[in-house]
């Protein structure tokens, strides 16, 4: 075990987003990404997990619902085996039991229409949303109530772009989105931490994109004020913190750390801005190229998975730009951006759950100087839960 | 979580059947199959565990005997490197401890003639038979005394065959026993309620063996009274419970369900009868085909698996007739039945054990009207338990 | 489970080592080998785990050091991407936390060199000492104060040799050393067990090197008297155990034992002796030929798995001793002693534990007469306890 030679603690700060050192299997009631939409074709199911909850999401005649992955009767999962046998319905592969999409209802049991179970027993369904190539699915306590809008789970629209036009948001009409999403071990908020953080540099040192493109990159950058990472707390809409490095006032750049002997490398400047957004979804503008937008979503899986989302956003109307935009991203997005570039993230995420898992990281991490917007966003995060997932594993007998 | 939108619950009839629900490790003192005879060679011993009774299997100047797999010295399994040097020994290869087979007692220590421990310890043995190639093991409380005899652990002999001669009996003379056997992801109860379940024939829908027969097979076959599943309890002998197939009276088949736009498949009806029986041996009266009959053992590992036992049995005494039904057993039963179509039964109880083990099932599952004889099934195998096996770990210091 | 059919014990004898039952996790405040110095290039890091403790141990203008391989930062293992910007510094990978090698202090972070952290936070180090290709680590409390001499916790300086010139001492000059070290499944205690155990030869019945050898081995050697297994207990210096096996007055082969039919083979008659000593070191004199000594180390990682260290020493200088000595051990030595002969051993240790993990096996054993220098050692090893390892896992929240 790791023990200090200084004392140090951080117990002081932890007490300020209590809320957010609980939320080990996520915030509960909240909008999600569930899949992709072109992942999901017409009859088809596919499950997932979001805390804790295992979700069948099925397309029917072109529709996406989303219903417990649970059957009732003996419990198996209804995405095991996926069976189709009308629209509107789901039912299980094991005993039959077929269940209404809207309201989760048993509708009747193949080998048994006169069971005394029908009409009396059901599971939850799920709220869904489907924009933009994106499967978005409401997740939490099942008496919640009307769900807010999914737009209060999503970055803010940039307004305030310095240079450019503001990048596109994820509901705007007339975009395209391409990305990627994958199982990662970790827990969601040191991938949204990661996502965020302004000193993690070094670990993208040497990325070939940012070699290939002769990028400057500074060794960190530094808050001048407290200001420097803004909260951004909209009524009724998104919460989150942005890092205004579009503010040469609020920030300066590392270029030379001669105790070490380095020096920041590249030539080329490029304007991008990070911001992180309740319940856990990153936006960086302009990047990896001017014009676009990369958005990220940490998706609690469990207390030490998360589902890892990488998605790029462009405006994109005719087929000749959306043919250019696929081009870019496939042969150079992909490959150099959402693989290349963020596996040196998902090294580091991975690397730091030991930590937190085994030696109680959140009590025992030593914060510093530049990890101000990280302090921010916990704050953030930790102002309005609108609840808790929770392990839903039971003790056996 | 799964949580149902509409109340639901088992608990009182749970409490019909509690010693049930409490076996989940099995049940103790009785008769299990430990091992084919031709899985055990002459001098050899095979390692194998039953309700968390490890125990090695040693054949001896032809006898086989049972014998627990841990040396008392420092505990390590005689079966990891079997060390036979004498006949009605077994000796530990770690340090030579060497026990007599038919009472367990330490005989010798290899490098040490003179221990004082010689004669003073020793490790349990458990009572073994051997019939029509199956070796028998009673495992159970050490001081359990007489173990009753081997029949009343097995399927009752029938007699009441409607159409046809009777199915024989294991432990008939003149019959030619073929199978395999191997270990499962899953509860023992699990296994044994798939086996009995009139409810699952929707896993079989498309198994080639039904489809290459054109075999008529319903989607459901629902109980018209509460006798169709039949108690049978003979005193001093087998304790089951049988689906009445052969009785037109008792039961209605559903050919079709509008409702999912679904119906039966096939054209050849084909007589057969299932039961199932403590402590957890299923019998398929002329399955796969008229006149054979087809075993199925749920040896309780452990609390999470089973050894999954599939034989089927015919009559059979002279060498043509015994190679026939080689012939048809390996080209046609052990592909087509005990692989084929009982790995979709497979499928079933490995993606059933994930809800009883992480979710308490035995506590949260919702049974339906088609689960009459699964519940006959647990209040006949609740009525007389003769022990529960237990968990044998300790906790370390 | 076992369970034995008499009646057996050994509590009271458990209770005159009381310490040693508890020392799951192995001796804190002890010497124990690191890595041999030709795994550790000179700029490099590599990261092992003796105790539950995680080290760095980096090799910095030709010197080695060792140091807490966990970040204060994020707590990620500064080995998991080993970053070395300058001489006597080591820098996280992450965040660019760097620490001096002397003393742990935090001295700059890359992308932050003003951070208010640096000069007031940092890690622990641990002593490190270098001899004859052995790079050693003293591991236990951080306040431990100035630790022993590096020689108190290997065997002592062999004197008493019978029939040649003593073997050479680990830290003697003009020797050469060769070995090799793998992690095993297995408390260390039950390896350091094997090594001196007299019970076991068993396991070595049919060694490759022993046939081609023909060396004489008996089936067990028995203690004569009490002081067969001598006490070594040097004030300030090496505690440890002997089997005097150059005493023909105190020890008798055991060549027959007619009751399973065995007799001892080889014809040819080999000195040897062994002894352990406290934290863990096993030597072997004149072993596996005479004039070299194999020395075993077994390093507690935790509580179930050890570092198996395997080295053969022997008194060379000239280069053509040297190169008569490697070409030995890389064709005669590592393949059929160390490998061959020794693998029968790793064997026996991975088959143990399982039975001290789950039945408690130091409660649960049954010694016998054989076991008396098993006794002696463990006495031994509990008569000055330094400290214990312990579990460095914290609860999560």
């Amino acid at each position: 075990m790791t023990t200090s030679s200084h004392s140090g603690s951080s117990a002081g700060v932890t007490r300020q987003y209590a809320p957010y050192v609980k939320a080990d299997w996520g915030y509960a009631n909240h909008w999600y990404p569930a899949l992709l939409s072109d992942e999901l074709e017409d009859g088809t199911v596919k499950g997932i997990t979001i805390g804790g909850h295992d979700i069948a999401v099925r397309r029917s005649a072109g529709k996406a619902y989303a219903i417990s992955d649970r059957c009732i009767h003996r419990g198996v999962k209804l995405s095991a085996k996926p069976m189709c046998l009308s629209e509107g319905t789901i039912t299980c592969w094991y005993h039959g039991f077929t269940y209404g999409l809207e309201d989760g209802s048993l509708t009747t049991i193949v080998g048994n229409p006169d069971d005394s179970l029908i009409g009396n027993a059901g599971i939850r369904t799920y709220p869904a949303e489907e924009v933009n190539g994106i499967i978005y699915v409401f997740v939490g306590d099942e008496d919640y109530g009307t769900p807010p809008p999914l737009s209060s789970d999503l970055p803010a629209r940039v307004t305030n772009d310095p240079n450019n036009t503001p990048v596109p948001h994820l509901l705007d009409e007339g975009i395209v989105i391409r990305g990627i999403h994958r199982k990662l071990v970790g827990n969601w908020r040191l991938a949204a931490e990661n996502g965020l953080d302004p000193g993690h540099l070094l670990v993208h040192w040497d990325n070939q994109i940012l070699v290939a493109l002769d990028r400057a990159l500074p060794l960190g950058v530094n808050a001048l004020t407290d200001s420097a990472t803004e909260e951004i707390d909209i009524p009724d809409g998104p919460k989150g913190v942005m890092n205004r490095y579009d503010r040469p006032d609020l920030y300066q750049p590392v270029l030379d750390n001669p105790k070490v002997n380095m020096k920041a490398r590249g030539t080329v400047p490029h304007y991008f801005r990070t911001s992180l957004w309740v319940p856990g979804v990153l936006m960086v503008e302009h990047w990896p190229i001017t014009d676009v937008v990369q958005y990220e979503f940490y998706v609690p899986i469990d207390d030490h998975h998360h589902e890892y989302w990488e998605v790029i956003a462009t405006r994109a109307t005719t087929d000749e730009d959306i043919a250019e935009f696929n081009f870019k991203y496939d042969n150079f997005m992909l490959p150099l951006a959402l693989e290349g570039f963020n596996n040196s993230d998902v090294f580091a995420r991975e690397a730091t759950e030991e930590h937190y898992t085994r030696f109680d990281g959140w009590n025992n991490e030593m914060l510093c100087d530049m990890d101000y917007s990280i302090i921010a966003w916990r704050k953030m995060a930790a102002r309005y839960p609108r609840g808790f997932f929770e392990s839903p594993f039971q003790d056996e007998d």
